[in-house]
This record gives C-alpha cells, structure tokens and sequence, in this order.
C-alpha cells in the first residue's frame, strides 16, 4: 500500500520501518529531517513537505502533542490541504478527544476520512511489532488500514465509529497506568519505612496479585528510585493526565485519583523534574514520608544497560 | 505434625481441609461450633474450647479482624494462656500491625513463638491450595511451618523477623487492590459517559497492560454493576483502609490515595452499602457522573453460576 | 466623565447607576438591549451597537465570562476596533488571567490602555456601592479611573501593573470562599449526624472564630439546606475554580484544595444542580454521609423575603 | 465556690488565675508542682495529688490531650475515685468524643455529674477573660457553673445534654480554622508564584471578605513563613484532625477536606517539624510549587514582639 509516515520519534521510527519490511510503500516526512536517513537506508522514499506524504492512500501520523498534529493536519500546507479526497488519515498518537473531533470534522469536510488508532506500548515493542492498538472510525475506513496494523501491532481492538473514541480509551488506559505509579509509590513509602525491603514487596505484588510488565516494571523504577533516564517522561505523563482530565471536564466526570495525579505532575514539575521518567511521580510519597532527601538521586549504571 | 485450626470460615475451612489431606493430625475450634463438622468428618479431631486446639507444635489461627484474634489471643482461657513454652501460634488472618506486634511480645513473654503469615487470595484459590503465603517470624520459627504452608499454598515468601512486617505487606497489597478498583471505577465512568462499552474497555486493559486477575475480575463487576452478592464485604475492605493508614499514621507515612479510599469505603457504608462487594466502591464514580441513579442495582443472575 | 458601559446583568446594572448618580455620563449597551431601559430612564445613553459605547474616555466591561468580553472586545466591531488611541477600557467581571493578557496586549498594540479591576461583592453590595475593587493596571491608566471607582465601591486596591495579577486575585478570592463552603458542609455533615443542631454550630462559628458575612451566610444557607433560588449559581462557581486551576496549571502550583472544588462542581452539575447556588457544593458531604436524600430539596419559603 | 483546678498549662494558668480574681476559693494541682507557683502567690492552695483538688463543689481539668485526662481521671487516685457524689467533673481541654463518653459514663456510675465545656481562644484571650465556652452537659450540672464560666468567658454556648457534642464542635472548629490555613496556603502558594505580593493578598482578604482574627492572623504568618515559635504547635494540630477524623469514621461521615489535611500534617510532621506552629501546614504549597526551597526557615525577629 502507499503510505505516508509523518512523525519519526522513537515510536514513530520503529512503526515505520515494520510497514516497510512487511513490503509497503512508505513516505516519510519528519520536521527533523536527519530522522529521515534510517529509514531511507531501507527503502522509505524522503518527503520534503508535508504534502508530499500525503500523495498515497493512507497518511499515518504519530506525532508527540495536539500542537505538533493540529500545525501538521490543519495549518498551511497541511494534511487536510494535501489529501485526495477519500485518502485516509490515520493518527496514531496520543492527542486530545477534542482534537480529534475537530479533526474528523474537518476531513469529512474536505471529503476525505479519519481514523484514530493510539496504540499502548513502549519503543521497544514497537519495534517487535507487537503493539496494542485502539482503532475507531469508520468501518469502511478502518478495514483498509488492516494490513497496516498487522504489520505494526499484535492486537487491534475496533471501538467504535466515533474516532474520538480511541484516544479517549488511550488516555483513560494512561490513567490506570499512573494510577498504579501512585499506588505503588504509596505503598512502596508506607513498607519502606517500616523497613521491608521495597524490592521485596515489589517481587511479592507482579508475581501474585499484579502478574505482567506494568507492576513489575513501575515497581523496579520506583523501589529503586531509577528515574532517569527518561522511558516515557514527566512532561509527557502530564499532558495525558491533563488531557484525561480535560476530557471529564467537559463530560462532567469527576475523577478525584486523576485529580491527585495531576497535582503530582505540576508538583514534579514545578520542582524541576522534567527531564525524569514519569514514575518519579511515584517517588513523591516516600519524600513526603521524610524518608529520602528531597533531591533527586543520580541515576544508576544499570539503567543504562 | 500436630496442628490446632482456630477460625473455620470460607477461608480457613479450605486451608484446614488441605492440612488434613496432607496428612496433619488437626484439631479445630471454631466460635459456632457447627462448623466444624465437615472437617471432623475428614478426619479432624474436635475442640470444645480454644485451649483444646493448643496442645500441639503449632496452632494456626485464621481470624477476621483485630477483635476476634484478640479475644481469642489474649482473652482468659486463650492461646497465650494455653500454648506450652516452644510451640508456635502461626496467625494467618489480616490483622493490624499493632495486634501482632502485641501478640509477638505476649508469646514471647510466655516462651512461646509467633508468626504472622497472612495469605493472598479468594476462597476458591483456597481451595485449590494455591494461596500465597507472606510469612515473617524468627527463621526457627519459620521452619517448622513449611509443611503447612506447602499444604495450603503454592508460594511463600519469607520478610523477615519482624512478624508485623507481614501483617503490614498484606494490608499494604489490599490497598492496591482498592486502588485497582478505584481507577477502574473512575476509567469506566469516564469511557462510558463518552458512550464507550464499558466492557469494551475492561476487555482492552485486560488483555493488554494489565494482565492477571485482578483487573479482570474487578473490571467485570465495576463495569457490569454486580455488586451483590459480595465476595469480599465492604465493611472487610474499609477494616483493611482503615488498618493501613492507622500504620501509615503511626509511621508517619502520608497516603493521599489511600485517604481518598477511606473516604469512599465511609460513604459506601453511610449510603447503606454494608451487604455489597467492596469492589461497589469503584461504583461511586460513575454515581457521582451522573450516569447511573444513586440506588443500587439488583444482582443480576450470571453472578450464581 | 464620557464613560461607556458594557454589561448590565445584575452587577453592572447597579454600577452603571452609581456612576450616573455621581454625574457622570453614562452610554450603556447590553445585548439583551431591554436592560438598558431603567438606566436610560435615569438619564444613561443608549448605545446600539459596542462601538457606540466606545467613543468616551472610559468603557467599562462587566461580562460574566471569557466569551463574552472576548467577543465584545476582540471581535468585529468590538472594543479593541472602536476605542480611540489613549483611551481606557476598564474591565470588571472575572475572567481568566489569560483572557486579561491577551487584552492587555492587543489595546497596547491599538495604542489604547487596559485596567483590570474585578470587585467583591453580590448585588445588594454593587447597588450600595459598597464593592471591593482590585485594579492593576500602568499607575497613568487607574488613576483617570479613581472617580469611578469611588462611585461604585467602598475601597479599591491597587495590585501592580500587570492587570493579570487583579484578576488571578479575583479568582484567588472566589476559591477561598469556595473552601469556606466545602469545610463548612465538611464541619455541619459531622456535627449533624452526632445529632448537634447545625444553625448552633454556625452560630458559634460566626460569632466567635469567623466573623464577618462570608461564614454566617453560607453557613446559613448549607445548615439549611437553602441552595434556591441562586445568588450566585453553581455554573459560575465552578467556571471560577476551572479559570483558577488554569493558571495555577500554567504556573505550576499544585492545588489539592481547589481539585477537590472542582471535582465537587463537576459532580453537583452532572448531578442536575445547574439552578443551584453554588453553596450547594457544601451540602454534598452531608449526602455522602447518609444524613439527607440524594434528590434536592425544594426551597424554603424565608429566602424569597 | 470552692473549685479544684488540675492542668496548669498558658491556657490553665490564665483560667485559674481569672477564677482566683472573681473571688473563687481555688486549688491547683499540676503535674509539674513548679507551674502553681504564681497561682498560689494570689491565693490558690496547693494540692500534692489529685484528690487534694477534688474536694470541693467543682474540679476543672485543662489537659492536652486523651492520655493526660484519661489517667488524671481514670487512674488510680484519679478524680472519678475522689470526687463526692453530685460534685462536678468540668473538663474544658480538647479532648476525643470517646473519652469524653467514657468519663460521663464513668462519672454517672460514681454518683458524679460529667460536663464537657472547651474553650476557643489563644493564651492572651484567656488571660483576658475573653474566652468562647462550649458546654454540654446536663443542664443541672451545667447551671451552677455559671459564675465560673462568667470569670473566664466572654460568652458560653449550651450545646445540649451529652458532653461528647461540646467536643465534637471543638474538634469541627479547629477542623475549620486548619481549612483555612490549607486554603490560605494555596491562594497564597499561587499569587505569590504569579509575582503578587502575599503580603497585599492577606491585606485585600483579611479586610474585606474575611474580617476577624482568624484570616489575618495565619495569613500573616503563611504568607511571611513565620511558623516559629509555636503558638499553637503542629502535634497538636494533628491531634485535632486526627480526633475529628476518628469522630467521623465512627459516625461514617467522609470529611475529604480533613483527609486532606491529615496528610499535610503527617508530611510536616514527618519532615522534622514538631516544633512548628500548625500554620506551617499552609507553607506546603508554596514548597510544592517550587517557590520556596525544602528547608524551613529560621524564625524572624519581630514575631518575639
């Protein structure tokens, strides 16, 4: 299939190149364009303008923020300005509800159609193709982009006509992640300083009660107050938090635990945490338990492994 | 080994009944006596009193709250009064970390030895002796009771010395099983109000990020409203709330999601909600969105299966 | 003094007629045109379009949202179009600290000048002339305005140069008296459910601690239950709490207080509490506690007096 | 009247000392004899034990806290012990709602009539006569402590039949003022980070919205972070919300509010700082948002004034 690729962070990158070794023809853009090289080594063809990812039957966004998707699809030049009528955009990070809506809107304006499809999972089940992906929009729209999740996902779960869908259902999966960053950190301060070894009650909690990689994973960072560098960082985690919440304000859906979480977020923030994974967020609790200084530690060799 | 069993309800007549197919000599008080009967016909050996079932190497005791272990403990004619010097009091309930502090300085005073060693999951998991175990005690103490443990569960986990420190790691896996419900109860409002299936969702973290039962389990009833019949009652999920943050305020250790649980167990149990699975505490969000009316559903019928 | 008045909802109504009283000339324009009625009757200008309002030394906004003085300002026609160079808009109503920049910036770019100064005070208060005023604004701006200001409010504070700061003052001083409404509901749900007589219990407050209206009339109204008809509706509330947390999100000040507001607005409007004051955010912890119905009382008949 | 008076702390002394002016016949007795010195320069007599001071009609105890009445009261020698039958217990510290039951209880059984009558008010307040006095009890027993309330008032509030009700109000009122503090806090965390002076903040709520001591008095020290010395110190402020917090999980009424609270002050707490004035709770805010480092300042010279 013809594809256009617009977007090549860490996840983007490795999306891209599953499409081109599953044999489709793919065009990359990127507002970066030394990002480009890679995949051109293998057979990506370069796109100098947005416009000119947008020549082929499906156009693929993964971009970081509303501000970098809405200037890319809306702004001069832009997507919705370049595609042929019936094209396909599918965006695939995580954005607003609201700019979704506004994005379908638009699209179905200019005749052609939108298809939201986040996806859960870090770089480096993006690059083993084994991606969770959410897709929502238009049947008619969604079956040709099949092959394309195939090659990029393991799973794709349809929910839904309503493409705002499934950015809604990806924030709200950030949320329950967060949530477990703050549970464990409270947990992690409250047996910590009764002195149970915080590794040990994490081994307890992911082999029992919380098998599979999230406990395990947030609780090693946590416990071991690993949190740099940067897997997913704290900027980032506060933007779903506030997108989460954004999206309850104008559903009118109180929600206390995000409400919590967001306050951590600017907390960490405000105290210069940008550069930290966001499960420094989870390291909150034991400062506020006087039992770490309130500077953020070094990071450890092993991380770098 | 020669084993007295104190407390025969859901819990502790499973573990009893795989003590005496390993092949113990069990004798079994239990404070309504008729539950005693269908262990004594596999095998055990009746207590009339709490003294009877002290006169073995190891009295176990499986009790639901501070009150009942107390009395049982401590009162006249109790397992302090009645256990001889060297014999072991092994206490399987979620109690508080102050209890078992108390009773680990009430059994040493009296030369006897104590080991706290509450269990990880539901009747059924009891059952199939599959449990897992978190055991704490001096190692000498320990090591007698790993053929009992081996009976009833599939793992042990050994924390130390400190016997309340087991104590404290099962209050503390409590809570972040609330926590659980409570950032399911806030999703599930949050997707459903949008108009998502909230089942939809359940199935998507299920199978994805949160893999294991417990997402599974408490999403299907959250999502589904099946509070009734409750399989963990509300008032033994707030006990446990309530018990962590009594140590977290002993410690010293603020626990800001914790607190807002306690809130939520209060008002579940103010609204008259005694009788429900505490899992209708991931309920109140979507009340509180306005997209269900404040009176509780009936049960629906596939919960009996 | 040429003064032009934009806004005659409850609040500007009565300013507009201060300032006639002190002789000033007043042109009024309002988008419902039938409010300007009593005050043409007492010798205002009617204007039939904003720019007409525009064409003295001064025009006063009094608009109850962002929307609103955002399109009377900035949009075709509007303020920003109209004024003449040197002149003053002085603009009253509470509006977010980011709408106030945004104005700010664009009359300095039309060589015009912005005083922000948002009051204190329900109507009874305007129509005394007895408001609080916070100005900010360049000191050359707020003193032309000073007659107004004595014509329309008992004392006025002037909060520097940026008129950003008068209004995150204004928005400040409306989330604490939302936390005066939340503990009191907090403090009366107690109190009342051990079987004390709320009116007692804010009997005691208000004649001892807390002193002053703020306490003693909301205290009135939750104790109560009198949350009809509004004096200020609960929509308004919570718009004040949201524009808080946005700037207290921009500048990254974490508010655990004013979450808990917002996430009780949001709750009271889902819940259908669109007439209500927003007092009755102060009458949901008597809810959660079991002690009243869910559905709202009807009003009594002493606050019609 | 011939009145014993057991606590000779600043509030007990100055109460005492009012007694003794009013023409009361009084007999102090404290824990460290030293603190009756000056009373007994004007005229109190001097009891070695706590019976000494349950001779007569009435005996006041101003005690900190449930361990300190509980044994003066309870103990051994203790005042239910020595009093005649039909004398009078007058408790007026800030103790829990259980204790306050356990004693009429224990007091009604000895013969004795029990009343709870807390005050509001600081040190100078009490030495002033100016206190605000909440009693409870039977109106029997309440009666003829009139004149003593008269000697120490300014006015007292009979708030029903069952002492337990005065405490719970005492416990809601500091509840209260301690929301203010947070709320205070906050407000002040985000002006203050905006570049508004807190200062002129303080100034604006304190007279206009806010009149009376209490706004003016810990905006002033929040928004100077003058949390040392102590006037009203953090543990006992803890004590508070903790008491309250006790009193409505027993009444199951959710006080989000005072969870909130209790967190920040197990943070202060936890963090070193015992020795603060309970305002320091209202510094958290502004350390969260970044604007002010971890340490806590040194104490400034005029607060000695």
């Amino acid at each position: 299939m013809q594809v256009g690729f617009i977007g090549l962070g860490h996840m983007g990158a490795a999306m891209a190149a599953n499409l081109l070794k599953a044999g489709h023809d793919i065009t990359v853009f990127n507002r970066n364009p030394d990002k480009r090289r890679g995949l051109i080594d293998h057979g990506a063809r370069a796109a100098a303008r947005v416009a000119d990812a947008c020549t082929g039957d499906v156009v693929i966004t993964m971009l970081a923020d509303d501000a970098a998707l809405g200037s890319v699809a809306l702004g001069e030049g832009g997507i919705v300005s370049a595609l042929r009528k019936g094209a396909i955009h599918l965006s695939m990070g995580t954005v607003s509800v609201e700019l979704s809506r506004n994005l379908a809107k638009a699209h179905a304006e200019a005749g052609q159609r939108f298809v939201a499809a986040p996806v859960f999972g870090r770089p480096d089940v993006a690059t083993a193709g084994k991606l969770f992906i959410v897709a929502a929009g238009e049947p008619g729209a969604i079956e040709p982009c099949r092959p394309l999740f195939a090659a990029m996902g393991q799973k794709t779960f349809q929910v839904g006509q309503d493409p705002s869908a499934a950015n809604l259902i990806k924030l709200t999966g950030n949320f329950m992640i967060a949530s477990v960053i703050e549970a464990l950190g409270e947990g992690i301060a409250l047996v910590g300083k009764a002195g149970v070894d915080p590794n040990t009650f994490v081994d307890i909690l992911s082999t029992t009660l919380f098998q599979g990689p999230v406990y395990r994973t947030y609780g090693d960072l946590i416990a071991g107050r690993h949190f740099e560098p940067a897997g997913f960082a704290a900027p980032l985690g506060h933007k779903d938090i506030r997108l989460t919440l954004a999206a309850a304000e104008s559903l009118r859906v109180p929600m206390p635990l995000a409400s919590l979480l967001r306050d951590r977020f600017l907390r960490l923030l405000a105290e210069g945490g940008e550069a930290l994974d966001w499960s420094a967020v989870g390291g909150l609790a034991a400062r506020d338990a006087g039992s770490v200084a309130p500077a953020t530690q070094a990071p450890p060799a092993r991380l770098s492994a």
